[in-house]
């Protein structure tokens, strides 16, 4: 057993050392690998195949709304992104600039694009002249470019893969409806596909997106108790499409500026999963995303009938629609136990000489290490069913985790107490100022994560100043 | 009909001016628009859902033969670049280069990928250590720039989209097997799919990309005479994995370099589509490629039944898997049907109150013009073969014009009057000197395009110099 375990000993534990931890699922399950270009990485195969799976299911969603594809170009002119004040600001620093084109200076100089509101809005401007044009409900799959210091995997990189819709509307009663659309569109995702519970809620003032009225966000809490902005959505009302004159004759035959949205989501999601469920054996990958939802692994596999019968369980699995594979490589069956494990395959099969004769195999759920025997005939019919299972249990483990992990602080005794003790969301009223914020962030350590839809009352007073309370606020340590 | 009219009238015809026609259709069919970023454009719905076909299927058939999609930086460090001689010296003087990250000038400054076999190299230095790690067949979607001069839609901008397949092999046939692999995928989706004949064949050292040992080549015939270069895979063998070190331990226990080929489509299929089939009317998309193949229009649809007729005939044929729409705006048919030509829908349906009473419908071909009556309730059994003989048809014509427009010259006198007077493909004879390939590009104005795998024996002696020749050559002007 020695050598199966071998790659099971390489990861660190995840109460020894989180981020370690983090590091060698993401190493060892070869979702990336480290490149030349500093901040930036290798999507392998693996990883890669999640992303695939998670484009294919948002995409088939927002098409289902309505949204068309397009593609933009990947660089911004300065001029462009100088022209909304805040935007500009809150990008500027962060951008990766072009100055030479072949062998010559440019003119102007090209950032790469870290989002794309400024070429949308240019885009729109030409594009939409009457209430005809309306709305548009475009997006687009692209990476982007954010000049980050310090970097991690999917979590925070140079350049990440993403999606980022852009509307233009009427009227701001539409803008903000798809603002919400949009973001409970991911939070159903999160949830339904990912096995994530979310809080949808909105940011505050000094949380939210650069040149935005309102971005609203779904957060998840994190195995380690860290919260993870997951997906954002924000309610640009006429901010952009008043610098950029983006207008249109209405049906009243006056010009307008139209209400604009953008909402995005990024490879960050396959950090989430990772966090989210993820255990000391590596990866678990809830069943609706994984590229592979079962693995065959034979036993004994030299012997007579044994390749035979697991190929044509492998086969009856296709056929009834789950992404199964075989293992019929020459390694041991202990290592490949080993790696279906840390690669996060939902369920395996073995299948030996002595299940065959007796009919049956065991699958094995590799969220809970159940074995469930079961007849041989029986598997294209049960593993769904077991596959079906793992992953509402997944949610309601997540769910469960998240809910034992929220606390509430009265005050700021609470607030510190909680903070330094205890990892997790912490709920506490809020007055509204910046400065509160500033400092909750300075003397404990939080942010806020968002203001909840689902508003309670824990007490009447701010948690830092005392004056009376406005919101109740998610506060946290975050990614 | 003065109205209706209007949308074609604003097409120059492509006998009067073959690249203003282009240009038109391009922007009246609403696939891409012009942007501030010069050389760049915006890919509209209409042109972003036929390369999403175009995606979907290519995806498929690489999956077929064993591809997996990874993601690279589009980052490229100048000395990276730099390491394969033939490939910079290709590439450097088209590139974009990034010089600033945030407000700090680099270090060493990043060129934008023109295309990545450097970071393919790189990463596969520190993936592939035995030969149990090879074959490594992988594949990415992504942008690529390339600092061109003058551009075109589709055909020439400076960020166009593609997907680059990057192997590596344990032994040179395999590599070799692997470039003909790809390049015959290729040519079949190009004629099964684009119903766009291609001449498959290897380009000349003077034509073949930076670094390659070979390059082979499909190229189509537009419909001005004009060849495009529609897709082609490299063989490498050895050159990127010595300067590189990827090396690997065979079965002897020795360590031996890997075998390269890369591969690629891009965008510019959708311009090949455009000029291959496009007619006066505007577009005409082949079924197969079409994101709608089917437009039902109503005629006097504010009678009683009509739109719910028409409704049920969109309904019946999109559960027969057609991709069917119904246009129930409040636009007149006739400008409806002037739209559906424009944007290259295969098929229309009409459907008036007369049709309906007689319990049939007209199905109009989009190519041919050809109106079939069909009965209402035969609709969706018909016109998926209505479509299937299109898509055959388009082929046999697209074939028929190539076969057409392809001469033979035996003398420079018939190469001249060929160049000059017939625009289409000129089979030659060639010694094999760059200096003839040369001379012809100057004298007559016609680059190589590229050696044929079916070779014949047109005459002794070289077109241009009289020496013995070699190689039977497609000679052309191209895009």
């Amino acid at each position: 057993m020695a050598k199966e375990q071998k790659l099971v000993k390489e990861i660190t534990s995840m109460e020894e050392d989180f981020a370690q931890w983090y590091t060698d699922v993401v190493r060892k399950a070869e979702l990336i690998d480290y490149t030349s270009v500093k901040g930036c990485m290798v999507i392998k195969p693996a990883g890669y195949a999640i992303w695939e799976n998670i484009q294919a299911e948002l995409d088939r969603r927002f098409k289902e709304t309505g949204v068309e594809n397009v593609y933009l170009p990947m660089f911004i002119p300065e001029s462009l992104l100088q022209k909304e004040k805040d935007h500009v600001e809150g990008f500027a620093p962060e951008v990766a600039w072009v100055t030479m084109g072949g062998l010559e200076p440019l003119q102007e100089r090209l950032c790469v694009r870290p989002t794309s509101e400024t070429l949308f809005c240019d885009f729109y401007k030409n594009d939409i002249h009457s209430y005809r044009d309306l709305p548009r409900v475009y997006n687009q799959w692209c990476s982007v470019v954010r000049w980050e210091k310090t970097t991690r995997p999917f979590l925070r990189s140079r350049e990440f893969l993403w999606q980022e819709g852009h509307t233009a509307h009427a009227t701001a009663e539409e803008a903000e409806e798809r603002t919400e659309q949009m973001l409970n569109l991911y939070a159903d995702f999160c949830e339904e596909v990912l096995a994530m519970p979310v809080i949808k809620g909105r940011k505050t003032d000094k949380e939210k997106f650069s040149g935005a009225d309102a971005t609203y966000t779904i957060e998840a809490l994190m195995h380690d108790g860290k919260a993870l902005q997951s997906g954002t959505s924000h309610n640009f009302g006429q901010n952009f499409s008043k610098p950029f004159e983006i207008q249109f004759a209405d049906k009243d035959n006056k010009l307008k500026y139209v209400y604009q949205t953008s909402w995005g989501m990024t490879t960050r999601l396959i950090g989430a999963i990772i966090m989210v469920h993820g255990d000391n054996s590596g990866l678990v990958l809830p069943p609706r995303i994984a590229p592979t939802q079962v693995m065959v692994i034979p036993i004994q596999q030299k012997k007579e009938g044994v390749l035979d019968t697991a190929n044509k369980v492998k086969d009856a699995l296709v056929a009834a629609g789950l992404r199964a594979r075989l293992d019929d490589s020459d390694k041991s069956p202990g290592w490949k136990f080993s790696e279906q494990e840390m690669r996060g395959i939902p369920v395996r099969i073995e299948l030996g000489p002595k299940d065959i004769e007796a009919g049956q195999a065991v699958v094995v759920r590799r969220d809970t290490r159940e074995k469930i025997t079961v007849a041989i005939d029986a598997l294209a019919l049960e593993v769904p069913k077991i596959l079906e299972q793992m992953q509402k249990e997944m949610l309601e483990r997540a769910r469960a985790h998240r809910d034992a992990h929220t606390y509430t602080a009265h005050n700021m005794e609470e607030m510190k107490d909680i903070a330094d003790n205890k990892p997790g969301f912490i709920k506490a009223m809020w007055c509204g100022c910046q400065e509160c914020e500033d400092a909750l962030k300075e003397e404990v350590g939080v942010t806020s994560r968002c203001m909840p839809f689902e508003q309670e009352h824990v007490s009447d007073t701010c948690v830092y100043c005392g004056k009376p309370a406005k919101k109740l606020v998610y506060w946290g340590k975050a990614y």
